[in-house]
């Protein structure tokens, strides 16, 4: 794929660095999508935004794929290099370029990791919402094309809506500013819009100007134990209707939590026997009291279900132990067997009606599911074990077992994805949700953007 | 342009009625825009979805013009028939669908009147917080292809951030549903942010589904005096600095105030001479003592500048007198003199320099200016009066100095429409902010999804 002109092309460009050794090429071909595997042929670490278009107008005269890499912590292969090609790793844009105190926004390179981010602007008492799960490892600009979300979702949205403006290449390596810094906007098409979540098929994002909230100073979190997992989907509901807005309701099947307990170390959560499901709740905001207060009133919302002791987390280590808790579940599901994870949503209303779904498709099919994640907007993850499935059932009977539960999904009025993205695992199941002529729109979208389909290619669109 | 193929087409689709009378045509041929006039050849007015289709696929076929017709409240041309053919009134589209108490949304019909959506909301203690000046009688869709902002969107955001799925007809009348009715979503390009603020120039949208929160049931209103109209611009910054988030920071000059007073009949307020421009400042919540102990910290932020008294309103009346009077500025300046409005936005702390410079620059070109406008988040109205220019300054100077304030705001990090769109008036100024290549990528999306270009023809893009 990589002639000899085009390499030496490459390597004209001043001061880049490229990697071709087997063992830089299979590191940057895995990330946390199940343990799939695809090398690019050459890993770049472009370090300016001028290198990055000096590449992409390189890889479009000679038609190479280019994927870009981030932080390698991605769940549906979006990242990888399927195709082959280049792979683009961001690594050097790893730097804060302003916090702006006085119009509350951050100019960042995309390469800065998530909880990086977050803490540089929290020492300004300022906050960027956005927490993935994997937000310790994973960059935001990969927040940006698979528009993350997290468990602060409910409350203070998801990446998208802290986006404002973005610098970002194009195939032909031009070089693009998509909005503007400012709150409103309402000149032309919103292309910053466009750019995020489109999982780098449109171009390489390389700086981002986010929208910062003053940081909420005072927290609480408690865990809800119940007896009926569906009780806890449908106390999810009751909580809005009852009017609080907490900062994040998380849910976990039984075996989620069994399965992180026995993962992580020195947990200090203990588990009733019945206990079939929790809801991990926290309130947030200045008050003190008056989040006590509510928290109160939560109490009774809950009180009218099936439920346990609530535990009320008396210190911030034990506030970190239960969200340590809540995000080892992947990990340890990882660690426990071979999976696969979607990334369901409804309207949080439907979510008993999902999770009795996913049981009743599991059992017809024969796998076992444990199912948990950001209940409070409806974002349910389902991992689905191999277990001792043979080889046959996990590769023909699974994909029609995730194709009724997706069909589900969104007879519910929900999708395919609420925070993972498409990318190269759900492509196929992207008809489920969408008829052709809409699909056409956005295969349209992509050929204004990137006529030779260099950039990530073999993602979101079904194969043919 | 109508030949009798087309009409005969036209007349055949079931119930759906034609107005070719100069009192309709011209009824519809004008909005809010200055005084511009101009009217369509033929108005329909579809009551379903499956009319607006079949009434774009014959248009489509014919190449003739559509321009939807919301509220015509529109402050830049949008919904003029610039180029004739079609007004297509959406008026009947009037209906709220479902207001979805169990997951705080609203399924509604894109005619609906945005204060009547917010009412109708409101009686089940539920919050749509985009409120517009023209809320009384613009309509929904008209916000949705605007991306209309108002005095909430430096808490709340704007209506894009309330916007989760929408149901549109494309130009060759295929009827498309955006996104899902879901807080997250991460499934492919996300049409539904495309659609919205492109000014009906894409697709027809006659149905929306819009994010709800639960409705603040306390809140405060001060006006606050400034000597120095700088000063009241750089308090705005100095708000925020100091951890607040008001629900409104409104700005007013001197003269918009003056204006206002003239204008409408009973407003129980007074100015004193040497005041020279105003903060009206909202805070909400569902605690009144913590708000009046916030407004308290709040009136010592305001000290630190040369103000007059602060007047706190302290009955629901006087509140809605303080916003009746912000309201009532456009049309006071309507009824005073022809004008010119621009819609400028930058981020908020470049406010007092933004208003020095358009100051200058009308010092330079002979123009008076009354500016005032949403400066919580940068959004400066810009009342060019015309009062005594002469016709050849109006037509020559202006747009030069027009073209000046648009570079200092580009300039400043900001963009030529914060709340209003582009649309007819302002399309000529687009280079200012955006090279060709990027105004091509526009208009290589306006291809995919129009290739005929008959929605809106005329609008947002430059003449060639």
């Amino acid at each position: 794929m990589l002639t000899d002109s085009f390499l030496s092309e490459l390597q004209n460009i001043p001061n880049l660095d490229c990697y071709r050794d087997t063992e830089t090429l299979l590191h940057y071909g895995h990330d946390e999508t199940e343990d799939l595997s695809f090398p690019p042929h050459i890993v770049v670490k472009p370090a300016t935004v001028e290198q990055v278009s000096a590449v992409l107008k390189i890889a479009n005269q000679h038609q190479i794929p280019v994927v870009t890499i981030g932080g390698r912590t991605g769940l549906s292969g979006g990242a990888l290099a399927v195709k082959g090609g280049i792979g683009l790793s961001m690594e050097r844009f790893n730097q804060i370029h302003e916090i702006d105190l006085k119009n509350l926004q951050v100019t960042t390179g995309t390469a800065v990791v998530t909880q990086t981010l977050r803490d540089a602007v929290a020492q300004h008492g300022l906050f960027y919402p956005v927490d993935p799960s994997s937000q310790g490892s994973c960059f935001i600009g990969g927040n940006i094309a698979e528009n993350a979300g997290g468990a602060r979702a409910l409350k203070y949205g998801v990446t998208k809506d802290y986006v404002l403006n973005l610098q970002a290449v194009l195939a032909d390596g031009t070089i693009i500013e998509t909005g503007a810094n400012t709150l409103k906007n309402a000149t032309g098409y919103n292309l910053t819009q466009l750019l995020v979540g489109s999982e780098g098929t449109l171009a390489v994002i390389t700086r981002a100007t986010l929208k910062l909230l003053p940081f909420p100073t005072q927290n609480v979190l408690m865990l809800v134990p119940f007896r009926n997992e569906a009780e806890a989907c449908e106390a999810v509901s009751a909580v809005f209707r009852a009017g609080f807005v907490p900062s994040a309701l998380e849910f976990m099947e039984r075996d989620a939590i069994d399965w992180a307990l026995q993962f992580v170390d020195n947990l200090n959560v203990v588990v009733a026997p019945d206990v079939n499901a929790h809801l991990l709740v926290e309130l947030d905001g200045n008050n003190l009291d008056q989040l006590l207060e509510e928290a109160e009133k939560l109490c009774s919302v809950f009180e009218a279900y099936d439920i346990d002791d609530i535990l009320f987390a008396d210190s911030t280590e034990q506030k970190n132990q239960l969200w340590k808790m809540r995000r080892s579940i992947a990990e340890a599901v990882k660690a426990n067997s071979v999976y696969k994870e979607e990334d369901t949503v409804v309207p949080r209303y439907a979510l008993p009606e999902l999770l009795q779904g996913i049981k009743r498709i599991g059992a017809k099919y024969g796998f076992k599911s444990v199912c948990y994640g950001h209940a409070g907007d409806g974002n349910l993850h389902v991992n689905i074990i191999r277990g001792d499935l043979s080889e046959q059932q996990w590769q023909e009977d699974i994909p029609k077992g995730i194709t009724e539960i997706f069909e589900l999904t969104v007879a519910l009025g929900g999708t395919l994805s609420g925070e993972h993205g498409i990318g190269y695992v759900q492509k196929n199941y992207m008809p489920i949700k969408f008829p052709t002529h809409h699909l056409d729109l956005m295969r349209g979208i992509k050929n204004v953007f990137d006529p030779n389909g260099i950039l990530n290619p073999g993602k979101i669109f079904p194969d043919a």
